[in-house]
Protein backbone atom coordinates (compact mmCIF):
# COMPACT_ATOMS: atom_id res chain seq x y z
CA UNK A 1 0.00 0.00 0.00
CA UNK A 2 0.92 3.45 -0.75
CA UNK A 3 1.34 6.05 1.40
CA UNK A 4 -1.70 8.84 2.13
CA UNK A 5 -1.11 11.84 -1.02
CA UNK A 6 -3.12 14.95 -0.77
CA UNK A 7 -4.10 17.23 -3.46
CA UNK A 8 -5.65 20.69 -4.27
CA UNK A 9 -7.25 21.17 -6.98
CA UNK A 10 -7.64 24.69 -8.29
CA UNK A 11 -11.22 26.00 -8.94
CA UNK A 12 -11.19 29.41 -9.59
CA UNK A 13 -12.22 32.50 -7.66
CA UNK A 14 -15.02 34.60 -6.20
CA UNK A 15 -15.88 38.05 -4.96
CA UNK A 16 -17.28 38.77 -1.63
CA UNK A 17 -17.68 42.06 -0.12
CA UNK A 18 -14.97 42.44 3.17
CA UNK A 19 -18.31 42.41 5.39
CA UNK A 20 -19.16 39.13 4.42
CA UNK A 21 -15.51 37.45 5.09
CA UNK A 22 -15.00 39.65 8.33
CA UNK A 23 -18.54 39.62 9.90
CA UNK A 24 -19.14 42.96 11.45
CA UNK A 25 -15.42 44.34 11.15
CA UNK A 26 -14.78 44.83 7.10
CA UNK A 27 -13.26 46.56 6.26
CA UNK A 28 -15.94 46.85 3.21
CA UNK A 29 -14.51 46.64 -0.53
CA UNK A 30 -14.40 43.84 -3.08
CA UNK A 31 -12.14 40.78 -1.54
CA UNK A 32 -11.78 37.94 -4.53
CA UNK A 33 -10.77 34.56 -2.69
CA UNK A 34 -9.93 31.17 -3.71
CA UNK A 35 -12.04 28.08 -4.47
CA UNK A 36 -10.61 24.85 -4.50
CA UNK A 37 -11.12 21.08 -4.25
CA UNK A 38 -9.13 18.16 -1.93
CA UNK A 39 -8.16 14.99 -3.32
CA UNK A 40 -7.21 12.71 -0.62
CA UNK A 41 -5.85 9.59 -2.28
CA UNK A 42 -5.41 7.42 0.66
CA UNK A 43 -4.77 3.51 0.49
CA UNK A 44 -8.44 2.69 1.32
CA UNK A 45 -9.61 4.63 -1.73
CA UNK A 46 -9.73 7.96 -3.30
CA UNK A 47 -11.54 11.04 -1.45
CA UNK A 48 -12.50 14.14 -2.36
CA UNK A 49 -13.83 16.51 0.14
CA UNK A 50 -15.39 19.21 -1.68
CA UNK A 51 -15.89 20.24 -5.09
CA UNK A 52 -15.90 23.89 -5.54
CA UNK A 53 -19.00 25.34 -7.70
CA UNK A 54 -20.74 25.30 -11.16
CA UNK A 55 -19.86 28.24 -12.96
CA UNK A 56 -22.76 28.33 -14.60
CA UNK A 57 -24.55 27.76 -11.53
CA UNK A 58 -22.73 30.88 -10.20
CA UNK A 59 -23.29 32.77 -13.24
CA UNK A 60 -26.85 32.34 -13.09
CA UNK A 61 -28.17 32.27 -9.72
CA UNK A 62 -24.93 34.48 -8.16
CA UNK A 63 -23.42 36.62 -11.17
CA UNK A 64 -22.34 38.98 -8.59
CA UNK A 65 -19.84 36.81 -6.78
CA UNK A 66 -18.03 37.17 -10.33
CA UNK A 67 -16.92 33.95 -11.11
CA UNK A 68 -13.32 33.49 -12.32
CA UNK A 69 -12.91 29.43 -13.62
CA UNK A 70 -10.96 29.00 -16.65
CA UNK A 71 -11.53 25.49 -18.31
CA UNK A 72 -8.12 24.22 -16.70
CA UNK A 73 -10.08 25.00 -13.30
CA UNK A 74 -13.12 22.46 -13.42
CA UNK A 75 -12.47 19.84 -11.54
CA UNK A 76 -12.08 17.25 -14.53
CA UNK A 77 -9.33 19.09 -15.50
CA UNK A 78 -7.54 19.29 -12.28
CA UNK A 79 -8.34 15.09 -11.75
CA UNK A 80 -6.84 15.08 -14.99
CA UNK A 81 -3.48 16.76 -14.06
CA UNK A 82 -2.88 13.88 -11.98
CA UNK A 83 -4.47 11.18 -14.65
CA UNK A 84 -7.60 10.38 -12.56
CA UNK A 85 -10.77 10.46 -14.20
CA UNK A 86 -14.36 11.07 -12.41
CA UNK A 87 -14.89 7.42 -11.95
CA UNK A 88 -11.71 6.70 -10.10
CA UNK A 89 -13.42 8.50 -6.60
CA UNK A 90 -14.40 6.17 -4.53
CA UNK A 91 -16.25 8.70 -2.32
CA UNK A 92 -16.95 12.88 -2.26
CA UNK A 93 -16.55 14.01 1.76
CA UNK A 94 -18.91 17.55 2.13
CA UNK A 95 -17.81 20.01 4.89
CA UNK A 96 -21.24 21.20 3.70
CA UNK A 97 -23.55 21.76 0.83
CA UNK A 98 -22.81 25.77 0.12
CA UNK A 99 -22.74 26.00 -3.54
CA UNK A 100 -18.88 26.79 -3.93
CA UNK A 101 -18.59 23.31 -2.01
CA UNK A 102 -20.59 20.71 -3.75
CA UNK A 103 -21.37 22.37 -7.32
CA UNK A 104 -19.12 19.45 -8.70
CA UNK A 105 -21.00 16.38 -6.71
CA UNK A 106 -22.77 15.49 -9.59
CA UNK A 107 -19.65 14.63 -11.80
CA UNK A 108 -19.19 11.72 -9.59
CA UNK A 109 -22.43 9.75 -9.85
CA UNK A 110 -20.91 6.63 -8.98
CA UNK A 111 -19.14 7.71 -6.09
CA UNK A 112 -20.91 7.30 -2.31
CA UNK A 113 -21.42 11.24 -0.77
CA UNK A 114 -20.43 11.28 3.08
CA UNK A 115 -21.42 14.36 5.18
CA UNK A 116 -23.15 14.95 8.32
CA UNK A 117 -26.50 14.29 9.39
CA UNK A 118 -27.10 17.30 10.10
CA UNK A 119 -26.43 19.40 7.22
CA UNK A 120 -28.11 17.04 5.00
CA UNK A 121 -31.48 18.12 6.59
CA UNK A 122 -30.30 21.81 6.66
CA UNK A 123 -30.01 22.13 3.26
CA UNK A 124 -33.05 20.09 2.51
CA UNK A 125 -34.83 22.62 5.05
CA UNK A 126 -33.19 26.33 4.86
CA UNK A 127 -33.38 29.11 6.76
CA UNK A 128 -35.08 31.71 4.48
CA UNK A 129 -31.04 33.52 4.48
CA UNK A 130 -29.47 30.28 3.44
CA UNK A 131 -31.63 29.93 0.56
CA UNK A 132 -28.47 31.32 -1.79
CA UNK A 133 -25.85 29.50 0.02
CA UNK A 134 -28.06 25.85 -0.68
CA UNK A 135 -28.41 27.10 -3.88
CA UNK A 136 -27.12 24.32 -5.97
CA UNK A 137 -28.54 21.01 -5.04
CA UNK A 138 -27.51 19.25 -8.10
CA UNK A 139 -26.05 16.75 -5.78
CA UNK A 140 -29.09 15.46 -4.35
CA UNK A 141 -30.89 14.73 -7.61
CA UNK A 142 -34.26 14.29 -5.10
CA UNK A 143 -34.20 17.58 -3.49
CA UNK A 144 -36.66 20.28 -4.89
CA UNK A 145 -34.06 23.29 -6.00
CA UNK A 146 -35.60 26.68 -5.31
CA UNK A 147 -33.32 27.59 -8.49
CA UNK A 148 -34.22 24.87 -10.94
CA UNK A 149 -32.03 25.23 -13.79
CA UNK A 150 -33.71 25.99 -17.26
CA UNK A 151 -34.16 22.76 -19.46
CA UNK A 152 -31.63 23.65 -21.99
CA UNK A 153 -28.85 23.62 -19.17
CA UNK A 154 -30.26 20.51 -17.64
CA UNK A 155 -29.99 19.08 -20.47
CA UNK A 156 -26.19 19.02 -20.86
CA UNK A 157 -26.04 18.90 -16.74
CA UNK A 158 -28.31 16.70 -15.19
CA UNK A 159 -27.36 13.03 -14.33
CA UNK A 160 -28.53 10.59 -17.15
CA UNK A 161 -31.54 9.45 -15.35
CA UNK A 162 -33.30 11.40 -12.37
CA UNK A 163 -34.57 9.14 -9.66
CA UNK A 164 -37.72 9.49 -8.19
CA UNK A 165 -37.61 11.56 -4.99
CA UNK A 166 -37.08 9.73 -1.66
CA UNK A 167 -39.67 11.00 0.97
CA UNK A 168 -38.28 13.02 3.68
CA UNK A 169 -37.90 10.56 6.29
CA UNK A 170 -36.38 8.09 4.53
CA UNK A 171 -34.23 10.35 2.51
CA UNK A 172 -32.63 11.57 5.89
CA UNK A 173 -31.59 8.05 6.82
CA UNK A 174 -30.33 7.16 3.42
CA UNK A 175 -29.63 10.30 1.14
CA UNK A 176 -31.62 11.56 -2.06
CA UNK A 177 -33.11 8.80 -4.10
CA UNK A 178 -30.48 7.90 -6.41
CA UNK A 179 -26.93 8.71 -4.45
CA UNK A 180 -25.50 6.21 -2.33
CA UNK A 181 -24.72 9.01 1.06
CA UNK A 182 -23.41 8.58 4.22
CA UNK A 183 -24.84 10.50 7.10
CA UNK A 184 -22.02 10.84 10.16
CA UNK A 185 -23.02 12.39 13.42
CA UNK A 186 -20.15 13.13 16.00
CA UNK A 187 -16.93 13.34 15.08
CA UNK A 188 -15.94 10.38 12.34
CA UNK A 189 -13.04 8.29 11.40
CA UNK A 190 -13.69 7.77 7.65
CA UNK A 191 -10.35 5.92 6.88
CA UNK A 192 -7.30 5.61 8.91
CA UNK A 193 -6.07 8.75 9.68
CA UNK A 194 -8.97 10.50 7.93
CA UNK A 195 -11.40 12.40 10.11
CA UNK A 196 -14.36 13.90 9.49
CA UNK A 197 -14.38 17.14 12.75
CA UNK A 198 -17.42 18.43 13.76
CA UNK A 199 -17.58 22.44 13.11
CA UNK A 200 -21.33 23.56 13.11
CA UNK A 201 -22.10 27.18 13.20
CA UNK A 202 -21.16 28.47 9.47
CA UNK A 203 -23.58 25.91 8.60
CA UNK A 204 -26.09 23.51 10.87
CA UNK A 205 -24.01 19.88 9.90
CA UNK A 206 -20.70 22.09 9.08
CA UNK A 207 -17.52 19.60 9.63
CA UNK A 208 -13.54 20.09 9.01
CA UNK A 209 -11.29 17.38 7.76
CA UNK A 210 -7.73 16.16 8.86
CA UNK A 211 -5.77 14.01 7.62
CA UNK A 212 -2.41 12.32 9.25
CA UNK A 213 0.27 11.80 6.43
CA UNK A 214 3.49 9.79 6.25
CA UNK A 215 6.35 12.33 6.38
CA UNK A 216 4.77 15.57 7.96
CA UNK A 217 2.48 16.55 10.86
CA UNK A 218 -1.39 16.14 9.96
CA UNK A 219 -3.09 18.86 7.55
CA UNK A 220 -6.66 20.44 8.39
CA UNK A 221 -8.77 21.63 6.57
CA UNK A 222 -10.66 24.39 7.98
CA UNK A 223 -13.38 24.46 5.59
CA UNK A 224 -15.26 27.38 6.02
CA UNK A 225 -15.53 26.88 9.62
CA UNK A 226 -12.09 29.77 9.12
CA UNK A 227 -11.99 31.40 5.79
CA UNK A 228 -8.45 32.67 6.24
CA UNK A 229 -5.74 33.54 8.51
CA UNK A 230 -6.53 36.61 9.24
CA UNK A 231 -10.40 35.29 10.47
CA UNK A 232 -8.74 33.39 12.99
CA UNK A 233 -6.66 35.69 14.13
CA UNK A 234 -9.01 38.42 14.61
CA UNK A 235 -11.21 35.08 15.92
CA UNK A 236 -13.88 36.75 13.53
CA UNK A 237 -16.52 34.63 11.88
CA UNK A 238 -17.58 35.52 8.02
CA UNK A 239 -21.29 36.87 7.24
CA UNK A 240 -22.59 33.85 6.07
CA UNK A 241 -23.46 31.67 9.32
CA UNK A 242 -26.29 29.57 11.00
CA UNK A 243 -25.06 30.00 14.23
CA UNK A 244 -22.62 32.43 14.67
CA UNK A 245 -22.13 31.66 18.81
CA UNK A 246 -21.35 28.28 17.84
CA UNK A 247 -19.66 29.72 14.65
CA UNK A 248 -16.80 30.99 17.28
CA UNK A 249 -16.80 27.86 19.11
CA UNK A 250 -15.63 25.87 15.95
CA UNK A 251 -13.19 28.18 15.24
CA UNK A 252 -11.60 28.16 18.86
CA UNK A 253 -11.77 24.18 18.30
CA UNK A 254 -9.68 24.02 15.14
CA UNK A 255 -6.91 26.54 16.86
CA UNK A 256 -7.25 23.67 19.17
CA UNK A 257 -6.86 20.74 17.22
CA UNK A 258 -4.00 22.33 15.22
CA UNK A 259 -1.80 23.08 18.95
CA UNK A 260 -2.86 19.57 19.66
CA UNK A 261 -2.05 17.53 16.83
CA UNK A 262 0.90 19.92 15.37
CA UNK A 263 -1.49 20.15 12.52
CA UNK A 264 -1.14 22.82 9.50
CA UNK A 265 -4.14 24.65 8.79
CA UNK A 266 -5.19 24.42 5.27
CA UNK A 267 -8.10 27.75 5.10
CA UNK A 268 -10.62 27.70 2.62
CA UNK A 269 -10.90 31.09 0.93
CA UNK A 270 -7.56 32.85 1.26
CA UNK A 271 -5.87 34.23 -1.06
CA UNK A 272 -2.74 34.91 0.56
CA UNK A 273 -2.08 31.67 2.48
CA UNK A 274 -3.51 30.02 -1.00
CA UNK A 275 -0.43 31.21 -2.95
CA UNK A 276 2.03 29.40 -0.47
CA UNK A 277 0.07 26.05 -0.86
CA UNK A 278 1.36 23.26 -2.96
CA UNK A 279 -1.35 22.78 -5.71
CA UNK A 280 -1.84 19.78 -8.39
CA UNK A 281 -0.29 18.21 -9.73
CA UNK A 282 2.16 19.02 -6.63
CA UNK A 283 0.81 17.19 -3.34
CA UNK A 284 1.53 16.51 0.57
CA UNK A 285 2.48 13.32 2.19
CA UNK B 1 -57.39 58.66 35.44
CA UNK B 2 -56.12 59.90 32.13
CA UNK B 3 -55.60 58.21 28.78
CA UNK B 4 -52.43 56.68 28.23
CA UNK B 5 -50.15 59.08 26.17
CA UNK B 6 -47.19 57.82 24.38
CA UNK B 7 -44.28 59.65 23.20
CA UNK B 8 -40.99 59.66 20.49
CA UNK B 9 -37.97 61.09 22.50
CA UNK B 10 -35.84 62.48 19.37
CA UNK B 11 -32.07 60.86 20.31
CA UNK B 12 -30.16 62.35 17.53
CA UNK B 13 -28.86 59.40 14.85
CA UNK B 14 -25.77 57.23 14.04
CA UNK B 15 -24.33 55.68 10.99
CA UNK B 16 -23.76 52.18 10.09
CA UNK B 17 -22.82 50.37 6.86
CA UNK B 18 -26.18 48.73 4.83
CA UNK B 19 -24.61 45.80 5.06
CA UNK B 20 -25.00 45.69 8.73
CA UNK B 21 -28.52 46.97 8.64
CA UNK B 22 -29.45 44.61 5.82
CA UNK B 23 -27.22 41.59 6.56
CA UNK B 24 -25.39 40.29 3.56
CA UNK B 25 -28.11 41.77 1.40
CA UNK B 26 -26.96 45.90 1.58
CA UNK B 27 -26.24 47.57 -0.70
CA UNK B 28 -22.85 48.83 0.50
CA UNK B 29 -22.74 52.12 1.81
CA UNK B 30 -23.11 54.34 5.23
CA UNK B 31 -26.86 55.00 6.24
CA UNK B 32 -28.08 57.36 8.75
CA UNK B 33 -30.45 56.15 10.89
CA UNK B 34 -32.81 57.83 13.88
CA UNK B 35 -32.47 56.84 17.80
CA UNK B 36 -35.29 57.60 19.85
CA UNK B 37 -36.84 56.83 23.33
CA UNK B 38 -40.18 56.27 23.80
CA UNK B 39 -42.38 57.40 27.34
CA UNK B 40 -45.44 56.02 27.98
CA UNK B 41 -47.51 57.82 30.05
CA UNK B 42 -49.97 55.59 31.75
CA UNK B 43 -52.80 56.07 34.22
CA UNK B 44 -50.79 53.76 36.35
CA UNK B 45 -47.35 55.22 35.91
CA UNK B 46 -44.26 56.86 33.74
CA UNK B 47 -42.73 54.01 31.79
CA UNK B 48 -39.72 54.93 29.53
CA UNK B 49 -39.10 51.87 26.82
CA UNK B 50 -34.90 52.40 26.12
CA UNK B 51 -32.83 55.37 26.74
CA UNK B 52 -31.30 56.07 23.48
CA UNK B 53 -26.93 56.35 23.15
CA UNK B 54 -24.87 58.00 25.44
CA UNK B 55 -22.90 60.50 23.08
CA UNK B 56 -20.07 60.38 25.32
CA UNK B 57 -19.74 56.59 24.78
CA UNK B 58 -20.08 56.26 21.63
CA UNK B 59 -17.38 59.36 20.45
CA UNK B 60 -14.96 57.25 22.91
CA UNK B 61 -16.16 53.22 22.04
CA UNK B 62 -17.78 53.57 18.56
CA UNK B 63 -16.91 56.35 16.92
CA UNK B 64 -17.49 55.32 13.65
CA UNK B 65 -21.09 55.05 14.47
CA UNK B 66 -20.47 59.39 13.65
CA UNK B 67 -23.04 60.09 16.34
CA UNK B 68 -25.23 63.32 15.85
CA UNK B 69 -27.13 64.27 18.78
CA UNK B 70 -27.74 68.42 19.67
CA UNK B 71 -28.08 69.65 22.90
CA UNK B 72 -31.89 69.41 22.36
CA UNK B 73 -31.97 65.50 22.02
CA UNK B 74 -30.66 64.36 25.14
CA UNK B 75 -33.17 62.71 27.04
CA UNK B 76 -33.68 65.20 29.40
CA UNK B 77 -33.65 67.91 27.33
CA UNK B 78 -36.85 66.05 25.33
CA UNK B 79 -38.28 65.42 28.90
CA UNK B 80 -38.42 68.64 29.32
CA UNK B 81 -40.46 69.62 26.21
CA UNK B 82 -43.48 67.82 28.15
CA UNK B 83 -42.26 69.30 31.04
CA UNK B 84 -41.07 66.19 32.83
CA UNK B 85 -37.99 65.92 35.12
CA UNK B 86 -35.94 62.38 35.57
CA UNK B 87 -37.11 62.13 38.84
CA UNK B 88 -40.58 61.74 37.17
CA UNK B 89 -40.06 58.46 35.60
CA UNK B 90 -41.48 55.26 37.49
CA UNK B 91 -39.68 52.70 35.39
CA UNK B 92 -37.62 52.05 32.30
CA UNK B 93 -38.15 48.83 30.02
CA UNK B 94 -35.38 47.87 28.00
CA UNK B 95 -36.26 46.01 24.58
CA UNK B 96 -32.88 44.94 25.23
CA UNK B 97 -29.26 46.48 26.64
CA UNK B 98 -27.01 47.55 23.21
CA UNK B 99 -25.61 50.58 24.19
CA UNK B 100 -27.77 52.60 21.91
CA UNK B 101 -31.25 51.78 23.92
CA UNK B 102 -30.03 52.19 27.56
CA UNK B 103 -27.17 54.87 27.18
CA UNK B 104 -29.67 57.35 29.50
CA UNK B 105 -30.66 54.32 32.19
CA UNK B 106 -28.36 56.20 34.38
CA UNK B 107 -30.35 59.43 34.52
CA UNK B 108 -32.74 57.94 36.30
CA UNK B 109 -31.45 56.15 39.30
CA UNK B 110 -34.60 56.05 41.77
CA UNK B 111 -36.44 53.97 38.25
CA UNK B 112 -36.86 50.66 38.51
CA UNK B 113 -35.42 48.68 35.52
CA UNK B 114 -37.62 46.32 33.41
CA UNK B 115 -35.78 43.39 31.44
CA UNK B 116 -36.30 40.26 30.07
CA UNK B 117 -34.01 37.63 32.02
CA UNK B 118 -32.04 36.33 29.17
CA UNK B 119 -31.35 39.85 28.22
CA UNK B 120 -29.57 40.32 31.19
CA UNK B 121 -27.58 37.47 31.33
CA UNK B 122 -26.70 38.44 27.88
CA UNK B 123 -25.31 41.52 29.10
CA UNK B 124 -23.14 40.35 31.83
CA UNK B 125 -21.97 37.54 29.54
CA UNK B 126 -21.84 38.33 25.76
CA UNK B 127 -20.59 36.61 22.98
CA UNK B 128 -16.89 38.15 21.31
CA UNK B 129 -19.08 39.40 18.69
CA UNK B 130 -21.87 41.13 21.24
CA UNK B 131 -19.00 43.41 23.15
CA UNK B 132 -19.26 46.60 21.45
CA UNK B 133 -23.45 46.06 20.99
CA UNK B 134 -23.03 45.74 25.19
CA UNK B 135 -20.43 48.66 25.40
CA UNK B 136 -22.42 50.71 27.65
CA UNK B 137 -23.17 48.48 30.98
CA UNK B 138 -23.64 52.12 32.96
CA UNK B 139 -27.04 50.96 33.53
CA UNK B 140 -25.95 48.34 35.91
CA UNK B 141 -23.37 49.72 38.32
CA UNK B 142 -21.92 46.12 39.52
CA UNK B 143 -21.07 44.94 35.73
CA UNK B 144 -17.43 44.95 35.03
CA UNK B 145 -17.00 46.95 32.01
CA UNK B 146 -15.03 45.93 29.25
CA UNK B 147 -14.47 49.99 28.10
CA UNK B 148 -14.15 51.52 31.65
CA UNK B 149 -14.98 55.48 31.26
CA UNK B 150 -11.62 57.44 32.07
CA UNK B 151 -11.86 58.75 35.53
CA UNK B 152 -12.44 62.20 34.42
CA UNK B 153 -15.79 61.14 32.32
CA UNK B 154 -16.70 58.76 35.44
CA UNK B 155 -16.87 61.89 37.99
CA UNK B 156 -19.34 63.44 35.77
CA UNK B 157 -21.57 60.87 34.64
CA UNK B 158 -21.23 57.73 37.45
CA UNK B 159 -24.40 57.85 40.00
CA UNK B 160 -23.27 59.46 43.30
CA UNK B 161 -22.56 56.22 44.97
CA UNK B 162 -21.30 52.67 43.30
CA UNK B 163 -22.53 50.09 45.47
CA UNK B 164 -21.36 46.87 45.74
CA UNK B 165 -21.44 44.27 42.73
CA UNK B 166 -23.53 41.44 43.82
CA UNK B 167 -22.93 37.94 43.44
CA UNK B 168 -23.55 36.75 39.19
CA UNK B 169 -26.53 34.22 40.68
CA UNK B 170 -28.05 36.83 42.94
CA UNK B 171 -27.11 39.32 40.44
CA UNK B 172 -29.63 37.14 38.01
CA UNK B 173 -32.31 37.13 40.75
CA UNK B 174 -32.49 40.32 41.89
CA UNK B 175 -30.76 42.57 39.20
CA UNK B 176 -27.57 44.44 39.55
CA UNK B 177 -27.00 46.06 42.93
CA UNK B 178 -27.90 49.39 43.47
CA UNK B 179 -31.10 49.93 41.01
CA UNK B 180 -34.10 48.00 41.18
CA UNK B 181 -34.37 45.20 38.72
CA UNK B 182 -37.67 43.56 37.56
CA UNK B 183 -37.08 40.61 35.61
CA UNK B 184 -39.24 38.84 33.21
CA UNK B 185 -39.84 35.62 31.35
CA UNK B 186 -42.49 35.48 28.15
CA UNK B 187 -44.57 37.37 27.41
CA UNK B 188 -45.84 40.22 30.20
CA UNK B 189 -48.66 42.73 30.68
CA UNK B 190 -46.34 45.55 32.48
CA UNK B 191 -49.59 47.57 33.48
CA UNK B 192 -53.20 47.24 31.84
CA UNK B 193 -52.27 47.54 27.55
CA UNK B 194 -48.80 47.88 27.92
CA UNK B 195 -47.21 44.46 27.25
CA UNK B 196 -43.55 43.45 27.08
CA UNK B 197 -43.34 40.73 23.62
CA UNK B 198 -40.18 38.76 23.46
CA UNK B 199 -38.69 38.85 19.96
CA UNK B 200 -35.36 37.07 20.42
CA UNK B 201 -32.28 36.48 18.03
CA UNK B 202 -30.94 40.38 17.54
CA UNK B 203 -29.71 39.41 21.21
CA UNK B 204 -30.85 36.48 23.52
CA UNK B 205 -33.73 38.39 25.54
CA UNK B 206 -34.71 40.75 22.92
CA UNK B 207 -38.52 42.03 23.75
CA UNK B 208 -41.33 44.53 21.61
CA UNK B 209 -43.68 46.62 23.37
CA UNK B 210 -47.10 46.99 22.45
CA UNK B 211 -48.87 49.67 24.12
CA UNK B 212 -52.83 50.31 23.72
CA UNK B 213 -54.50 53.32 23.46
CA UNK B 214 -58.47 54.70 23.57
CA UNK B 215 -58.61 56.14 20.25
CA UNK B 216 -56.59 54.70 18.10
CA UNK B 217 -55.13 50.78 17.37
CA UNK B 218 -52.33 49.70 19.70
CA UNK B 219 -48.66 50.70 18.57
CA UNK B 220 -46.00 47.78 18.37
CA UNK B 221 -42.56 49.06 19.11
CA UNK B 222 -40.84 46.38 17.20
CA UNK B 223 -37.30 47.70 18.79
CA UNK B 224 -34.42 45.99 17.27
CA UNK B 225 -35.92 42.84 16.09
CA UNK B 226 -36.64 45.21 12.94
CA UNK B 227 -35.28 47.98 12.00
CA UNK B 228 -37.30 49.44 9.37
CA UNK B 229 -40.58 49.02 7.40
CA UNK B 230 -38.02 48.01 4.28
CA UNK B 231 -36.41 45.30 6.62
CA UNK B 232 -39.75 43.62 7.06
CA UNK B 233 -40.78 43.86 3.37
CA UNK B 234 -37.54 41.99 2.93
CA UNK B 235 -37.92 40.07 5.73
CA UNK B 236 -34.29 40.54 6.17
CA UNK B 237 -32.61 41.04 9.87
CA UNK B 238 -30.19 43.06 10.75
CA UNK B 239 -26.18 41.97 10.62
CA UNK B 240 -26.07 42.41 14.16
CA UNK B 241 -27.36 39.17 15.80
CA UNK B 242 -27.27 36.91 18.57
CA UNK B 243 -29.12 33.93 16.68
CA UNK B 244 -30.42 34.71 12.91
CA UNK B 245 -32.96 31.69 12.71
CA UNK B 246 -34.80 33.25 15.92
CA UNK B 247 -34.46 36.91 14.76
CA UNK B 248 -36.45 35.77 11.16
CA UNK B 249 -38.84 34.36 13.35
CA UNK B 250 -39.41 36.88 15.70
CA UNK B 251 -39.91 39.41 12.77
CA UNK B 252 -42.25 37.29 11.39
CA UNK B 253 -44.35 37.70 15.02
CA UNK B 254 -44.23 41.20 14.54
CA UNK B 255 -46.10 41.16 11.62
CA UNK B 256 -48.51 38.52 12.29
CA UNK B 257 -49.40 40.67 16.07
CA UNK B 258 -49.78 43.73 13.92
CA UNK B 259 -52.18 41.57 11.92
CA UNK B 260 -53.86 40.28 14.56
CA UNK B 261 -54.67 43.42 16.92
CA UNK B 262 -54.40 45.94 13.91
CA UNK B 263 -51.71 47.36 15.45
CA UNK B 264 -49.72 50.36 14.01
CA UNK B 265 -45.69 49.35 13.81
CA UNK B 266 -43.23 51.62 14.81
CA UNK B 267 -39.87 50.64 13.51
CA UNK B 268 -36.18 51.88 15.84
CA UNK B 269 -34.05 53.10 13.00
CA UNK B 270 -35.75 54.01 9.91
CA UNK B 271 -35.25 57.42 8.75
CA UNK B 272 -38.00 57.17 5.90
CA UNK B 273 -41.02 56.00 8.44
CA UNK B 274 -39.53 58.30 11.29
CA UNK B 275 -40.09 61.31 9.09
CA UNK B 276 -43.82 60.70 9.01
CA UNK B 277 -43.98 59.87 13.42
CA UNK B 278 -45.15 62.29 16.03
CA UNK B 279 -42.15 63.33 18.06
CA UNK B 280 -42.63 65.15 21.66
CA UNK B 281 -43.97 67.38 22.27
CA UNK B 282 -46.76 65.89 20.32
CA UNK B 283 -48.18 62.27 21.02
CA UNK B 284 -50.12 59.64 20.47
CA UNK B 285 -53.66 58.32 22.33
Amino acid sequence: MGKTKVYLLDGGSLVLDGFHVFWNRGPAGEIRFPCFSVLVDHPDGRFLFDTGYDRNHVERVLPFEKPLQSAGQTLTAQLALIGLRASDIDAIINSHFHFDHCGGNKLFPRAKTICHRDELRAARGPEPFERLGYSDLSFAPGFPSPFPAPPAEATEEAPEETPAPLELPAMLENGPAGRAFELVSGDAEIVAGLFLLETPGHTAGHCSLMVELADRPPILFTADACYSAKNLEMMCISGFHRDPAKDVRSMARLKSLAAEHSAELIFSHDPESYAQYLKAPAFYS
